[in-house]
């Protein structure tokens, strides 16, 4: 009976070690990521690669090159999307796609969007060194113009309208110039729209751009999906008047109201459990001079959370809340809700607990999180079951030259991102 | 027995109305008002009469004309100031003062300034119509750019330096070239210096420019001082960071800490009894995106009073007490105090007393206050003893088109500054 259950045990054993006997590797990765980061070199030490530049291009023929070597048939779209195909064994089958982007914000770093682009090419360079043929063609895509608005992946499920492409990027191009000048065709940009069904799985690995799993000391995080955001203009009216002659209790004090207000939209926020934030980023008192009682002030409001009820529900709580502060200041506030929402973005559950299962059978302490940022993977979630996976950034620094992920978290992420793919292409 | 009283009550009351026989002329006042506001008329229906603007000059050929028609040698001294004089009786006695401005802030209104000078010149002419001849030489004065920085009272008290000479006038004129434009000689400013003692009495009427005595129906304002004023530049600095990444737990939000410090500066300031007032002015969130945590907010204080001792008092508990702020909200807090401070300026006990004694028995309803704005005054108190009256201002309204005060108001304020003159006369 002991020699018996010793017998499944060694067995279920094996067959994990085969499941997990392929290793990316550390070495490789770090090394590309330094010789991407050479395209666009900033002299604080981080890439100031934006869409549509040289730098942009020069690291994109440095990517195309790697994944050709690869054994990729690579191609561009017409949105300029790198695209680089592997057949699968079942061509029935529709493709599972990975990756993400490589280009930056300007004084941006080396690890925003370029861990998830060199982490795709690791998987593919794994599956070659071991002759792996999966059952489900596979697709590495490198989206472009991440940073000014998602725009590739925004063309891939067809929702890349001619008001964004009229747009003025950091590249001093307009995004329509832009897109022709990497390599796309504006005049065909319907051609890469994918319907929903069209692709099995997407699978994105990324860096944190928080502070979570590092100040936690958490290997890898699961994400739930990519939070909406909604944004408002509130403006606080009150009454200009000089601040020497009009006395404490004669005023209305849009400062003032504005002042509580802040705290109020903090308190609501905090009041309730869970990882919603909601933050006042702007604020303005006028006429502003130091010895005039402000008449107005226009501030902003944005809330985030993976629940788009939940973010009204706060929103309607600050609403209501609110008017006892104009009653109280003798002042009046509106709430302007601006059309700039994101839905949320829920990832697909199943791949939630996959990547949850690998990272556990792989030894890497996980959590569950929302993306407080925005990302590809919450356009192709409308149309894909997609799954995404978060490595640590150092002090969660992200958008500057100092943006930095260990070499051991990026391969942790592309082993991950590998197993969940393989996993996949076996179960689905 | 009851007879000798009635005769002793009799002849007091002769004796009062012999001291209030003499009567200003409300229509007179209220024309010389309108016609003075056609120069620099704004189709606002108030005034842009700034400082050394030719609409100035014209104001001022036009008080030149009637003070010269009410029997006083006038001349412009080296600041612009134009003096009024008329001899007294005793020739060895010091001038008794008094006066107003008549420029305007731009877009301002007709009673700032105006009814001090006007109601001045009534006194003169109620005293020419009954041959009044009083004791003391008078003086009346109608100061230079008032509203640019008290340039003539501060010439008259030997304290306008080279600095304030060259600052830019709203007549796109400096100071110096303005005090040109209008007849002074800027060469020989050190020969309008007055010394203590060269003054035996000041006295300025003015509109209260705030809402007190409209709000609460008084005639009369007995000016107790003109407030010190002290500002602060704030400087509150946490971290800036990304609002979608950052928990809500992980922030140093400046704006969230710069909220808190307002509304603990209106709690320090409210939360003793007395007519301080403490203001937030300019507040300004850095970067200022509504998606990023402000990492730093630029606000302004400032607190009036008229002690100094009271001043500072109520800035330490604001200090000591934002502390528990900065602890709260991982920030820092730094105040810097800048050097544009006013010392208090009380007025003469003695005149107070005097102005409530006359507009009392003149049957006003009267209140000491203090005055939360600037007047030419404040300098004269350095070198003279120094008597305010308030007139009301509609609704508090000032340094606007709708700037308003009733001519009964303006006749009632008169009345007192004749009295109060007469009475100073008299008795010192």
């Amino acid at each position: 009976m002991k020699y018996s259950i010793t017998v499944l045990l060694m067995t279920f054993i094996t067959i994990q070690l085969q499941a997990y006997q392929y290793i990316v590797n550390e070495q490789r990765i770090m090394e590309r990521i330094l010789a991407l980061g050479e395209h666009g070199k900033n002299p604080e030490g981080g890439v100031s690669r934006v869409a549509y530049s040289e730098a942009d291009v020069a690291g994109r023929e440095y990517m195309m090159q790697l994944m050709k070597e690869a054994g990729l048939e690579v191609s561009i779209d017409a949105a300029g999307n790198i695209i680089g195909s592997r057949p699968g064994k079942q061509a029935d089958l529709k493709p599972i796609m990975f990756g993400s982007h490589i280009d930056s914000v300007p004084f941006g770093g080396n690890y925003d969007g370029d861990v998830g682009s060199i982490g795709a090419l690791e998987v593919l360079e794994v599956l070659k060194e071991n002759n792996i043929e999966t059952n489900h063609p596979l697709e590495m895509i490198i989206f472009a113009d991440e940073e000014g608005g998602l725009v590739g992946s925004r063309a891939l499920i067809g929702a890349l309208n001619e008001t964004a492409l009229s747009v003025m990027s950091h590249s001093g191009k307009t995004i329509r110039e832009g897109i022709d000048f990497i390599g796309g065709d504006v005049s065909k940009l319907a051609s890469v729209e994918r319907q929903k069904g069209d692709i099995a799985a997407f699978l994105e690995l990324h860096i944190e751009q928080g502070a979570i799993l590092y100040d936690e000391g958490i290997d890898i995080g699961v994400v739930q999906g990519i939070v909406g955001i909604e944004w408002w203009d509130i403006t606080v009216e009150g009454t200009a008047n000089h601040a020497g002659t009009t006395p404490m209790n004669k005023r209305q004090d849009a400062m003032l109201a504005a002042a509580k207000l802040t705290i109020l939209i903090n308190e609501v926020v905090t009041g309730v459990e869970g990882t919603q934030v909601g933050t006042v980023g702007k604020m303005n008192a006028e006429p502003g001079a130091p010895n005039v009682i402000p008449g107005k002030v226009s501030m902003s409001l944005e809330i985030r959370d993976l629940s788009y009820d939940k973010i009204w529900d706060l929103f309607r709580r600050i609403e209501n809340q609110s008017k006892a502060i104009t009653e109280e200041t003798g002042t009046t506030i509106t709430f302007n809700l601006l059309d700039v929402s994101a839905i949320p973005a829920p990832t697909d559950t199943r791949i939630r607990d996959i990547i949850a299962q690998v990272a556990g059978e792989l030894g890497f302490s996980h959590k569950r999180m929302p993306s407080g940022a925005g990302h590809d993977a919450q356009d192709i979630a409308k149309i894909a079951p997609t799954g995404m996976i978060f490595v640590p950034s150092v002090d969660g620094i992200s958008h500057s030259p100092k943006e930095f992920t260990k070499s051991k978290d990026m391969a942790n992420g592309a082993s991950v991102l590998l197993h969940t793919l393989l996993k996949i292409d076996k179960e689905w």
